[in-house]
């Protein structure tokens, strides 16, 4: 019996594209041009083929992977086999005269019969005909052996690392969490954008970015390193201030990209490059329509994936894998946490309240215009979001918080807060054990607003020359200008991709999320 | 009759998340944390007022956007509002005594009477009854008028050129792109990753890279501006390599990601920064598979997107839009190209073939053994493509390819083609006018080979020590030792997103299509 048509390879387009190729050409042209390759083998994946339990014995059934172990010693091999698409592997059992090569880590085509097998582990099982090792293995010096491997030591191969069954799991959940957030946005007619890498300015006013020069030298005798764009420029550390020029073309816009800060902080949640999901929206009135984007996405991203086969692989981690991976029961209550409706929202005065009534128990004294420390936030996380739902925490002192950020108003009251508890209309969106995980503001969209706030933080020099092309200035000229021709009030958020990554899978460490981390001092391969 | 429910704003989630907040809190927390602010009022985009044709006037619609035109000087004035949703504007009738502060360019909130229109320029009109001014605007001074503006005067003011009606379609026509992409990979069960940006190597070898330093210096007296990552480090300008680890985890990848040449050179078709969209396949034999991916990938994006409102706007352009622009129909004739079926595919040496049966028309001779001009790729791209459809060009010359790709096999020989004419598995998709749009391979996968050819154009100085630990290498160790163990044969290819845009748009500059473009002495906000 055949296998029914099923995964990629029997694609019907594919198939045609590369086997039938016909041509209307003027005469001088050879009639068909046709790649003389025969079309690829058909396979499945062994995630394909694990959901597949079919009663009679199927034949000629092809499948590609990496062999992960091999046991049994007499008349036959069992070889697990895995090729990233699920985290159980495949079991294959082959002839001990066929098995040469079968090395852990080499990369093979099993072809055989698909057969229910008598074992418990799992329904069916591949009886081996043929063996073809298409990318052998030196099993004694693989680096990857089939034991518990400590993240430190997979660390120093990020090359290799990808390999694991883990790290699979990890890769397939952020395809996922892309395509779903890609979904959510078109579905809501929110415009992606790719925002520029190499700017001009250092939005947060941090100074710790990184430069980007030319590495061979310029015209001689004229170019400097830094003559390449006429002055100085850094990688971007947030694309939040382009992505508001954008928005006030098309309304509603976000972006999925790598941001970079060159700090030398060596810590589980910080990375030198990073992926910020960043969104901005045109003509809102209030922070409300702006939390409520971060937290319908959310919910989205949850409620769509939660029961997928990647979160079922996530979830089925090994109970034995170390103090690097949080227990499933715990991943899978973040999961339904941000599932849920009606995420708490407390103002930045009222949590300052609530920690003053356990002011005893921390470390650092909760005071007003100083801002939240780590102990406060999971204090937050756990009491008003009950340990589970996403607490957003708003309106921050003003003295602590970025000059772009819309000052509070008081309803009524023509003030803007200019006293010493003034606030922004911002928010922080803390989780559970993590904290931090996004932050967003309504922004300053009036220029004369702009302009003195600007200067009063010095990032200007003086109100009628924001200008920047003589390097002493702030290079925001532009952002300034956006405020003087038809600026509508406007907010958005920025959500550190990584570090949802790492609350949604349990990982403990941003660097065990990124497939080729980079940090201080760490920048291998 | 208040309108239907339709757009963002009447998402249930949305509003309920922002007016009703039900808690259960242990007692010392406040029993309700809600925003103060009310729900957004509900506004249509303009887009979707155009589309929307009732017979009866409809009371109290909203509607934001940025005032384009203001025509009419007595009782009324006639004001033409975009919001970047719709390259057509929508018309507002105001009264002159409301219509204060209505200046191109302002950003405003318009509420009236949706009604059918007298005029035939659009079926229906708002009549105002209501003009919020939320982001004022100085007419006077607005750079941007509603007249044709060169597209060198529009970039030296990347800020507000988004603004332009074009550019919200070009906006549009990028974010529809990635969706239709992301779906059309998903659907193959292709991982989408996210490769490195700072990277240890060139990957091509051209040396035309940036180089990353931290702008603060390191610890006094110990760091310069190098250890940051222990060693200088670059821009990518490819994430292929990685990608090639990647596809070692889970098979099949893709990304799209931004990459960086430092090029001296001032053309229409290049940038110094800009987004690939490269993708690889592990377990194919051959590269057919691997046109077979490109090809369907470009056909599943122009059948997704070709009757799109975003399309439909690209070929509604105004046909006085001066020279930056193609021609509508030459546009269609592209989109229709890339919907067609069997894109021939034709050897290198064939295309020399032919050539030289034109040689006297060329100002470069074809010759075997070097590079195809860019007059002989839009010779192929005419005569083979039929000026319609893309043509791939298979199997050049080993010695003007990069090192990583896979020698053609000789069926039966033995062979891999180690003469002068040897070629590898490899191809250039060409389109008419754009010529080179994508270019592919299948990569090297044998050790030994890989070694031989590295150390033959001088990437290692030795095959028994690939290591570039200290900086005298070439930093590829970590992708050789992918041979170590278990590489199966693969191959892919990288697309320049930009220029495919700027060929599905007709905009005849990659500078043009980008919002932020970065080119050699440019990189302006």
């Amino acid at each position: 019996m055949r296998p029914p048509a099923f995964g990629l390879a029997f694609r019907p387009s594919t198939r045609i594209a590369s086997s039938r190729v016909i041509l209307r050409c003027p005469s001088h042209v050879p009639r068909r041009y046709v790649s003389s390759q025969k079309p690829q083998q058909p396979y499945r994946s062994v995630a394909q083929l694990l959901q597949w339990k079919p009663q009679e014995e199927i034949e000629d059934v092809v499948v590609n992977g990496f062999v992960r172990s091999v046991r049994g010693l007499k008349a036959h091999r069992f070889v697990s086999l895995g090729d990233g698409s699920s985290l159980a592997p495949l079991q294959a059992v082959v002839e001990t005269d066929r098995a040469e090569g079968l090395a852990v880590g080499a990369a093979v085509r099993l072809t055989g019969s698909w057969v229910s097998s008598p074992g418990a582990a799992q329904s069916h099982e591949l009886h081996v005909k043929k063996v073809d090792i298409l990318g052998p293995s030196d099993a004694k010096t693989f680096p990857l052996q089939k034991k518990y491997q400590t993240p430190e030591y997979l660390r120093t191969m990020p090359h290799l690392r990808p390999r694991t069954p883990m790290n699979a799991v990890l890769l397939r959940l952020r395809s996922d969490a892309i395509a779903s957030l890609t979904q959510f946005f078109a579905n809501q007619s929110f415009v992606q954008t790719h925002p520029p890498i190499i700017t001009s300015s250092d939005c947060e006013g941090a100074g710790e970015v990184f430069t980007v020069t030319p590495a061979a030298a310029g015209e001689p005798g004229k170019d400097g390193p830094e003559d390449f764009f006429r002055s100085q420029k850094y990688l971007t550390v947030s694309t939040q201030l382009h992505l508001e020029a954008l928005a006030q073309s098309v309304g509603n816009v976000w972006t999925l990209s790598p941001v970079f800060r060159a700090e030398q902080s060596d810590t589980s949640r910080h990375l030198s490059e990073f992926y910020m999901l960043e969104a901005e929206m045109s003509f809102v009135d209030s922070l409300g329509p702006v939390m409520d984007l971060a937290e319908n996405m959310l919910r989205h991203l949850s409620t769509d994936l939660y029961k997928s086969a990647t979160v079922g692989d996530l979830l089925a981690r090994s109970r034995h894998s170390g103090s690097d991976l949080l227990p499933a029961g715990e991943v899978a209550r973040r999961w339904e946490g941000l599932a849920e409706r009606d995420w708490p929202r407390i103002t930045y005065t009222e949590a300052i309240k609530l920690l003053q009534q356990k002011a005893d128990t921390f470390k650092h004294k909760p005071t007003w215009g100083v801002g939240l420390q780590s102990e406060h936030e999971k204090y937050i996380a756990d009491v008003v979001g009950e340990g589970r739902k996403p607490v957003f925490v708003t309106n921050y002192p003003k003295d602590i918080k970025a000059f772009y950020m819309l000052p509070t108003q008081i309803p009524g009251s023509g003030s803007e807060g200019s006293s010493s508890e003034a606030t922004v209309d911002c928010f922080d969106l803390l989780v559970p054990d993590l904290c931090e995980i996004a932050g967003g503001s309504m922004r300053e969209y009036r220029l004369d607003p702009l302009l003195d706030i600007m200067k009063r933080q010095g990032i200007i020099k003086s109100t009628s020359d924001p200008d920047s092309e003589n390097g002493s200035g702030s290079g925001l000229d532009w952002y300034v200008e956006l405020r003087r021709w038809g600026c509508p009030p406007h907010g958005g958020f920025g959500l550190g991709f990584d570090r949802l990554l790492s609350y949604l899978s349990g990982v403990q460490t941003v660097r065990d999320i990124v497939s080729f981390p980079r940090w201080y001092r760490r920048c291998d391969c």
